[in-house]
């Protein structure tokens, strides 16, 4: 039921229409966030989704929400950069779906910008609605030193 | 599909048997950290499930793993207290669920015990094997703030 990729299409035996349907929504949200598109971003939300983001609040509730928030930070974002997902773990089932893996923004010409000094972890839960599948509850955050209280940036998605 | 909860069992008319079975397993890893009951803690782990907990290592692989960390942990824990979730919202198809809310360690006669002064935001995923739920995945988090890189947290989980 569950598959690994690293920016390619599965090709594994556990491969499944429905994987590759749930694995092409994030290649499109990939593009999406390239190219700064607002809509593109928040399309696959349902309404009642809940999204624990890096950063406060705690818990944002619905698109609209969720699309201001993007609105808010795509300044802090370098000019040119690539969308990369890793170690993208895959389950689904008839009316619900998972995914969780690391995702890391890769500058183009800054390569010092603050923005590509981590991965952040996401996990993704979808339920299926007349067909489509759409992002139910979204969670994605960066792990902290318990003892200082300090970001734990991950600089190797591998380890 | 979705039923929420606050400490509480499901009364809503989306209760279903599964609901109930997910919820009495959260309740009982509840008692289990309420008695420092390491075996209880990860009783329901599947042996590939990953956390991505609130502290480094970011990705943390199987029962093993997980239970030597609650081990380290568990030290820092005040002597006693009470385990509490928050806004529970579970999610049921034939193979797989998910829950997310929050989760708060209450000190029993040490009120300012570091351990108490947030709330944690959990999500857990599940697949069920051989007729038996098993965290596939779990995500812990606190957010933080962008601008500073410090810890942002949650006091009040309602908000």
């Amino acid at each position: 039921m569950s598959i690994a990729m690293k920016n390619q299409p599965p090709t594994s035996g556990t491969d499944s229409a429905e994987h590759r349907e749930i694995l092409e929504m994030i290649a499109n949200w990939r593009k999406a966030l390239e190219a700064r598109d607002l809509d593109g971003l928040v399309a696959n939300y349902a309404d009642d989704a809940e999204l624990f983001d890096v950063k406060p609040p705690h818990r944002l509730r619905g698109p609209a929400e969720i699309r201001r928030v993007w609105e808010q930070c795509l300044p802090y974002f370098p000019k040119a950069f690539k969308s990369e997902h890793s170690d993208l773990k895959v389950e689904v089932s008839d009316g619900l779906a998972f995914v969780h893996g690391l995702h890391h923004v890769r500058p183009i010409d800054e390569p010092g910008h603050p923005a590509g000094q981590t991965w952040i972890r996401v996990t993704a839960c979808y339920r299926k609605v007349d067909g489509r599948w759409l992002v139910a509850h979204e969670h994605v955050s960066m792990p902290f030193d318990c003892a200082t209280g300090q970001l734990a940036p991950i600089t190797n998605p591998d380890a």
